[in-house]
């Protein structure tokens, strides 16, 4: 019986070259630490990759939303702690809590997972995994003190602005452009000029399919409301390749406040 | 009196999403682990980047090289020891060795630093700061065992490959393209497939000038030697903006074993 709390924490140095021209964490790095804290959660409890591996299937990221107050400073730590919020056949959801070294908090992230056969792609039932061992994990009164995951809606008029190519350094483990990647070349849409203006509060992001290596990403923006002290943007991605129609593969809201 | 050992150890886990398609880390990341070590050797001994902020000076890195005979796996920790090879006016000469857990050596690293004035852009000398404290850490004996940093040569005749814009987040703390994002760059001239038939034996780096958000970066390459089991390349980078000519920022040179 595995005797490990439901709440993981992990502590994470800010890296001085993971920080942005004001020295704070970029969001992007931020986002890999809260997919290493999932990991490294799931792998000490017996259903996260390293086990999944062994019997043909893996965890696949369907939603990410962050959201921040205050963004860690590089050479600081942070803790994540992450828990499974709910347990359903094909989803769970999992929360995560960003603090600093003195326990303020700084952010909070919700995310949904599906398991997936790696050989079929199809759906895998959670509770047929470890003897449903996941479920014994759900904590559902920890708080996570943020608006629940958006449904993100980008309209057929936005404007394509940028289209780029994939390639090696874009590419992870289970041979798929990277997650965090598509959330870094969606906050590149804006400049520095911008950043100094604006700091991001909240990022949604919804993952609709896989891309690799060879694909072109065209980004479509949509400029979604604009009020005194903030403003929110869509964008839509989608890859083209010489095999398939050009076909959506992800949908991000950003939230900036001035 | 500083009594910290002339060389210092830094431990690292591979994190999951930081290696490539082979489960291997990426060269890049294993460039900013250097980068890292170096910065928290250099602040540990009172000549790192956290006091020379306070006196407008900084350290410029001229040189890496980089050359492996493994890369570590995702989940392993290696240790990266860094220290002093020499101090000279104007540059001083860093090494590096990385070993895995079981203490094998994976490969090792050169680099060589200047230092310069952040308000006047000239070079510092290196012996007036914190009354030459930095000689002191200098170990001659520890070894580094592989080729002495080479000189880089791209000719006249290179190829432009590529031409990429620059974003938000290839941007550093001192508001210039990341010195590790050259490095990718450079590495994802080759596809994955390349990779699935090569591993990178070794790179050799020569920062020449820096570049901002918003210049475009051209890549000139040129197949330098090619023999039965490895490949060399030369990457010459030029930056190009509206307010002055093409200019070189970068040469790299890269060595594939098949």
């Amino acid at each position: 019986m595995n005797e490990l709390p439901k709440i993981g924490c992990y502590k994470f140095l800010v890296e001085p070259f993971h920080c942005d021209f004001s020295k704070r964490l970029f969001l992007g790095h931020l986002g890999n630490h809260l997919l290493n804290a999932a990991d490294f959660h799931s792998n000490d409890r017996g259903y996260g990759m390293n086990y999944l591996h062994t019997v043909n299937k893996t965890w696949v990221l369907s939603r990410l939303t962050i959201e921040m107050s205050e963004y860690p400073l590089a050479y600081e730590t942070i803790n994540i702690e992450t828990w499974l919020k709910s347990v359903m056949r094909y989803f769970t959801g999992r929360n995560f809590k960003i603090t600093n070294e003195q326990g303020n908090t700084l952010g909070y992230g919700k995310s949904v997972w599906a398991m997936i056969d790696v050989e079929t792609r199809q759906p895998v039932n959670l509770l047929d995994v470890c003897n449903g061992i996941i479920s014994t994990f759900i904590d559902k009164e920890k708080e996570c003190n943020i608006d629940k995951l958006s449904r993100v809606q980008v309209s057929e008029t936005a404007s394509l602005v940028r289209s780029i190519d994939t390639h090696y350094s874009d590419v992870d483990m289970n041979g798929h452009i990277n997650s965090i990647k598509y959330i870094e070349h969606v906050l590149d849409l804006w400049s520095v000029d911008w950043y100094q203006q604006h700091t991001i509060k909240r990022i949604d992001v919804a993952y609709v399919a896989e891309s690799h290596q060879g694909d072109q990403l065209n980004f479509y923006l949509e400029p979604f409301t604009s009020a005194q002290e903030s403003e929110h943007y869509s964008v839509r991605i989608t890859k083209v390749n010489s095999h398939e129609a050009e076909t959506e593969v992800c949908r991000c809201a950003v939230y900036f406040l001035k």
